[in-house]
Formats: C-alpha cells, structure tokens, sequence
C-alpha cells in the first residue's frame, strides 16, 4: 500500500501533495507500469484523507499520463522512463552590461532629454482615462493613427496618401522582415553600399538575396542596379545614412523608369530625413511615383523616442492588395494605447512642433561641435562634408593610422568612434579614415573635454 | 528671363514659391536642360525680391539635381524626363468593415470587459510621473520585466529560468517571425494537426518548411515524428487548441528523447494553458528538459488583452547563445512603457489574482452554456468533449450537412461558427461535423438567444 507522511506537504493542497508524492514513485520506478494503484477509498482510508483528495491526485495523474483508468478496474500505472537525477541547471551565458563611454560618438539616437515627455504623458493619462486603450484594432493598425499619418505626410512631405495604405508596425526592423515577406523568398534585393547594416542583416535573416550597389554622389546608377538582376531596391533618396546623399531628380526618374520596366519595387526608407537644416524637406521620391512601384516606410525611434518601436509604410494599390491577401493575417504589432496616444501627438501638432524645435536646437549643437573642431589642434588635418541633415557629419582625417587602430586607440581612451567602412558591404579605399560623427548626444557643456580626447586620439 | 506673379504664392515662403516656378518649368521643359538660370542679383532685380531668396530657391533646387553649379559661371539645368502629366491617384482597394454577428462562437479572445483596467491604468499613471519610459531597454526586453516572467514561470508552473534567458517580443507571431530566423532557413518543423493554422502561416512566409503531424489522444506520435525529416517540432503539450489535448507524460519523454538523438528544438508553445478548470497545472514540458532542447514560450494577448501585443520566449543556452550572435542586433519591440507596467502589474500579483478571477468566471459561464445546450432541442445530437481547460469546447453534430453548409447556413443568421475542420492542415473525415465552441464572449444574458439561433442553424 502507498504510504505517504501528509505532514511532509508544506503548503501544499493535501491531493497536490499526494499528487506529488504518486509522480516520483512513478519516475523512480517504485510503480512499476502496469501496476495497479489501489482504490480510490482503500488509499483515502490508509492516508486519513476524504475520497475527493484521492480522486484530485489521481484524477490530475490521468490528466498527465502517469496513470489510466480500466472501467470498473481502477487506475494502472503507465510506461514511462525513470528520471533517477534531477535536471541540473545549465550554464546561462549572462548579458554583458553596455559599456559606459566617456564620449560616443556613435549613437545615432536623437536626445531624449529634449521630448516634449509631459506632453505625451499627459496625452496617455487622456487616453488612460477614456478607457479605449483595451479595445482591438484592425490588422493595419488604428484608423485614426493612419488618418493623422496621412495628414502629416500630405501636409509636410507633399504626398497624397490614404489611410487605407497605411501599415503600423512596432519598429523599422519589424516593416523590413514583413516587406521580406511581402516581396517574397529569395527576392534580390538592391541595397545601398555603403549603408545602414540592419538593413542587409535583417533582409539576409528573412531569405531575401542583398545586392549591395556602390552610390555615387547622386544616389544608387540605374545602369549599375539594372545590372544587378535585382528586381527590389531599398534607397534613402532623401537624405542617405551615413554619407548624406540626395538622390537627384534626374537619378529619380531613373529609378523609377527601372521599377517600371522591370515591374521591381523600390522602398523608400526616410530614416533621419526630418532633420534637415536648410530649405525645405526634399519631396519624397513617392509623390513621382505614377505606376505605383514605390513602398514609403518611415519611423518614430529616431524623432521621438527609440523606447517606443513605432513605424509605417505606405503601400501602393496593387502591393497593398497583395499585403492583404498574403499576410493581412499579422495583427497589429503596436499596443492599442501608444496608437491613440501617437494619433494624438500628431494631429494636436505637437510632433511638428517638436521636431522643428529640435531642428533648430541640432543646428546649434552641430555649429558649436564644428566650430570646436575648427578650433582644435586636430583642425588642419580634418575635411568635413555631408553636413546638411541629420544628427551626423563626416569628418575625414588625414592619419596613416588605420580604422581598427584608430578604433582602438579611441577604446582605450573611452571614446567610441564610428567609421565610413564599417556601413561598406564591399571595402572601398574611399571609404578608409572617415568618421561619421553622431553629435545628436554631444551636449555644448561636453565639447572642450570631447575635443581634447580626439586631438589625443588623432595624434601620431 | 525667368517672370512669376509671386502674387500667387498663397500661404507659401517665397523662396519655396520661386523654387517650385522653376521647378515646374525645368519639369515641363520650358527651362531646357543645359541652359544657364540667370544670376541670383539679376533674377532678385527682375522679380523685386532679395537676393538671399533666390539663393533659397537655387540651393534647394541645387540639392534635388535639378540645377547643378559651375564656378564663376553660375547655374544650370540638369537633365531631367518631362512630365507632362500630374501623377493620377490610383484606386485604393478600401477596407472591409468587421462583421458584426448576432453570435460570435469563432473568436477565441477573453473578455475584455473582465480585465482591470484600472489597475492597469493606475501602474500606467505610476510610471508615467516616474518618466522611465523614454529611456531604452536591452534587446531582451526590460530586465525586470524578464525577472517578474522568471518568478511567475517558478511561482506558477514550477520552471526554473533565469531572466536571461528570456526575449520580450510584440506577441506570439513575431516570436515565430524570431524563432523561424533562428532555426534558418529550410528547416522542417513538424505541427500539430489539426491546429492553429497562424503558424504554419507564419513558418511558411518566413522560409521554413511545415509537416504536419496528426495528432492522436496522447498528442505528437514521435514515431511519426521521427519519420518525418523534421528538426524541430511546435507543440501545445500543457493544452492544444483546438483539441484540448494534454500531452502524456510517456509521450513528453519520448519527445525530448527524439530531440535529443535528432539535436532538434522543441518549441513549447503555452498558448491558451492559463485556464485549466479543474486541478492543478500541466508541468511544463520544459521543466523536464536536462538537454536544453526546449524553447518555452507564451503570450499576455490572450488572458490581458489582444490590444497589447506582448509576449516573451524562454532560450536554452546553447539557443541563447545562437540568439545573442545572430539575432541579438534586433531591438525589442515592446515600448517601454508597458514592459514596466507589465512587470509591476505581474510582481503586484495582480495578475495571477486576475486569472484566478477570470477561472472562476469561465468555469461558471462554461457550466451555463453546457447546461443550456443539453436543455436545448438539439441535445439528443450533440456529444461535448474538451471542455476541461481553455475558453472553448468541442460540439460534435450528428448531422447529415456538411461543415460548409452548416458555416454558410449560420452566417445567414447572424452567427459565426469555427470547425474543427478549419484548423486541419490535412483534412480528415473524424474532425468533421465537430464546432469548436468558443464561449469566453459568450455573456448568460444572451444564452437563451444563442440556444434558438443554434436550434435553427442545426436544423434539417
């Protein structure tokens, strides 16, 4: 007869306990498969438990397998493997904690510290206290997030985009894995050399073929992409990251001349062009686009806040209809909450206001960053360039010291560099001691020590 | 020379409107391409306006590639395609509005109206004011966050993992997005059959090849398995949607077994298990794996709500370290914001408190719709089955119509109904005829409508 101290249970149910104590004896081989465990009754008398205790545990043993019923026979133990060692824990391999640096200039991230967070806040608590947070939304997100996404777009890119078209999803990364499906297994995809390495990474994980094309100083040669055999290009026509390139209206008519004739897709990624400090925004490469070949793609990480993935893409007519049909499946990957809040920001006219007051607050970081270096001793040997948009410049330096040299050197010192060559696909000379400094983070109070840190690094 | 009524600008800057005359012209051929724009100071003359305006409206037309600059000779014309006419807005495919049904007996969703908002919205309101929600988290996902999910996996269903094994990710169908990527590409992953079709949905869009097994009383057949070429497996083993079958415990040995000898990954999927009605929880299968070839994972779509798309992945280590090398680039896709809410709302005990609730409340509206059903006129028809755990239960209909005229015949009344057959991937002549009930929106007050509509569908 199975016998059991029910003193031993701690704090546990007494059928759970019993349960319990049923299952090793099961595992040890103590019960043997084929044995038959003895009467529901017969065990509550033996154990001084009520009938009901007994039938949880056995009733809980069936619902696991250890144990079958035969009608009118009672329970039998079933076959299973003796597990005499308990699992031992395995070695977790633990994070490594981010390094702190006494200079980054590599972060591409705009500062935080400068988003209107009360405002957003307060946008939440209205949204918090109207209680809709918990409602669902159709599949291509909340209408009334696309509407004020289209209403944006119309009113400070120039483009002529319904809501309808209009996909939300939580990040960049996430829009590039679902246009990997969208476009298809093996689908070759022409991206820009050098560029965003994220890009060719999460294309390569989705089974897409990256072609990386060399860009000239007007954007990706339609000559070179035609021979490429790609039939999808991703392109920054606006503002390219990290060289800054403006994609010519001439190149333009020629992109999109290919996307016709090979009936290809071009997906226009507008990452970092809303920081753009001279004239107007350059018009999307979307609002020429007549045959609907062009997927415009944009983020909210960069301008608002990289803690919240918030991302669309604007599909034309015929893709959109073939997003429905093959992946309309996919549910909304925002939470109901930011949605509304973001529709929010945007419509009340917050979002604009805050970048136009980042544009001017960047601009002044950026002159006071480039007149600092100006004034340095490393001054004679640095060339800049590509200082028009975004939170970045390229400072080249004439140096015999190579970029993994330089890279360490500024390691050693606490300062983390980023280089041309390190966004290259294929390694070009060109590329070779040019630094893309992200000032987005360089506060004004940081630049005399960050100046003297480089002339240390810098020097031979 | 160039003459525009700058009268006409409206609202816009002028050298935005100057900008846009010349653009159209260079666009329409009236500017030619070659021709030399007059001088800033000529034009500024000629049209009345400064020269630093016309110098807005050369640079800006400088940076798009339609005028380009020699040096001491002034501006040019690029060559640029004329386009004659103005892009035609192209038909957008337009939404479909979501039915509205009178019965609803398809969505597996829990009742939203149950949740406590308020809690929520009060741990919302608490991290608002403490403004960590713009900062950024690991790629992981917040860690307290990942540590609250480690003490409730122990707490609750008896796992031991540590928070760093754990990836946050925007619901259950980008971790299969995550975990088809880390598997690669081509891999055959066996499913269960019948099942939920979105992940062979999923699978398939992302490159990996499904094989579905058919399932019998005891789950996966390894035999089966094991035939099958598969190097991973994506089970339900604590509780299958939509059989309801709970993995033998012989059968979780033999399983971890094959994937032993086939080094292949399980994927423990725990959709749907937080329900179970009567006894304790199903052990995890992955707390008897000594060989680290189970991935756990679960979602808070389905017991918080589906408007917060949250769910987390729990990596053995050799997988961990698969992730961190080859995924690891990906950020999280969870905003901030909810991660700490969330893990507030799970250490606050709220959670388990809210499932605890929320079985009860099941349980009873289960026990009135079973009860309502055999008082109805098609009770002598109907056998139930499954309807031990989870927000559902199996009806079979001893009828002479088939599933799709029973489907068509409901949609006529204003009723939605879900088949076993439906969730098939190979069908079979025993699903058929069998609704999958799905009772969690299914309030008493419309039990009785419910009962006549069903009455009429069922009829011959």
């Amino acid at each position: 007869m199975l016998t059991y101290s029910m003193e031993d249970r701690g704090s546990l149910p007494l059928y759970e306990y019993l349960y319990r104590c049923i299952r090793r004896d099961i595992l040890s081989g103590a019960l043997a498969a084929g044995e038959r465990l003895p009467s529901k009754r017969t065990l509550a008398e033996h154990l001084r438990l009520s009938v009901i205790t007994v039938e949880g545990a056995y009733a809980q043993l069936e619902a696991e397998g250890y144990v079958y019923a035969k009608p009118k026979q009672g329970f039998f133990v079933c076959p299973v493997q003796q597990t005499p060692e308990p699992p031992r824990p395995a070695a977790i391999p633990t994070e490594k904690p981010a390094p702190v640096w006494k200079v980054d200039l590599r972060s591409n991230q705009a500062d935080g510290s400068r988003f209107p967070a009360a405002t957003w806040a307060r946008l939440t608590r209205q949204v918090l206290s109207e209680g809709s947070f918990l409602t669902s939304v159709p599949h291509q997100g909340l209408y009334a997030l696309r509407q004020a996404i289209a209403d944006d777009l119309h009113a400070f890119k120039g483009m002529s985009v319904s809501p309808e078209q209009i996909v939300i999803g939580a990040g960049a990364e996430y829009l590039y894995m679902l246009l990997a499906q969208l476009l298809g297994p093996k689908t070759v995809v022409a991206v820009e050399d050098p560029g965003y390495p994220k890009i060719r990474q999460v294309y390569g994980k989705c089974g897409a073929v990256c072609r990386p094309i060399p860009l000239d100083r007007q954007g990706m040669d339609p000559a070179v992409l035609a021979a490429s055999g790609a039939t999808a290009a991703h392109l920054s026509p606006n503002h390219h990251y990290p060289t800054g390139t403006i994609t010519t209206i001439g190149r333009r008519q020629a992109l999109l001349q290919w996307a016709e004739e090979r009936e290809a897709t071009i997906i226009e990624d507008d990452y970092d062009s809303e920081f753009r400090f001279a004239g107007r925004p350059i018009p999307a490469l979307q609002s020429i686009d007549t045959h609907g070949r062009v997927v415009y793609m944009n983020t909210f990480s960069q301008t608002i806040s990289p803690s919240m993935r918030m991302g669309f893409m604007v599909l034309p007519p015929q893709l959109l209809e073939r997003y429905r049909r093959e992946l309309g499946f996919y549910a909304c990957t925002v939470p109901v909450l930011e949605q509304h809040v973001l529709a929010r920001f945007l419509s009340g006219g917050y979002y604009e206001q805050h970048l136009s007051r980042m544009r001017k607050e960047y601009r002044a970081r950026r002159d006071a960053v480039l007149a600092a270096f100006q004034a340095s001793p490393f001054a004679g040997r640095v060339t800049f360039s590509e200082q028009g948009a975004g939170l970045h410049f390229l400072l080249r330096l004439d140096t015999s010291l190579d970029d993994e040299t330089l890279r360490q050197k500024a390691e050693g010192l606490g300062v983390r560099l980023a280089f041309l060559s390190e966004y290259a696909a294929v390694p070009r000379e060109e590329h070779a001691h040019t630094l893309v400094v992200n000032y987005g983070g360089l506060e004004p109070e940081r630049l005399a020590d960050t100046t003297a840190l480089l002339t240390e690094v810098f020097s031979e």
